[in-house]
């Protein structure tokens, strides 16, 4: 079942992450997540929890309500 | 392990929660999620998933983003 807030939100992230010059791989490095799973968060296909949310938003250098796009 | 930021999320939730003047069971059902769920969320034991964050945010009627405080 495709929940097109997961979709949405993953879509969001690949910019930011993008936009920092990062890949996948570094951001799950720095993050201390696995690629595949920073991969799936990306696809929509990954339920992230609230404690990886943070840990994203750390590696990243922005603050956790940035993850969030604003018509979100 | 007490979780810092799970923590300042859950206070934060439980300020925007009264702020609507909801008790923990009216926005459990409003959510469709129970009301020892928002509960352990708001107490910083529960590692709540997106896709709840997004049920919540809609429940309170606030954007996903206003969930976090600033300063996270």
């Amino acid at each position: 079942m495709i929940n097109q807030d997961l979709v949405a939100f993953g879509l969001h992230l690949k910019h930011l992450r993008q936009e920092k010059g990062l890949s996948q791989e570094q951001l799950g490095l720095i993050a201390e997540l696995d690629r595949t799973y920073i991969s799936g968060i990306e696809r929509g296909v990954r339920n992230v929890s609230l404690a990886n949310i943070f840990k994203i938003a750390k590696a990243l250098d922005v603050e956790s309500a940035e993850l969030f796009s604003p018509k979100q």
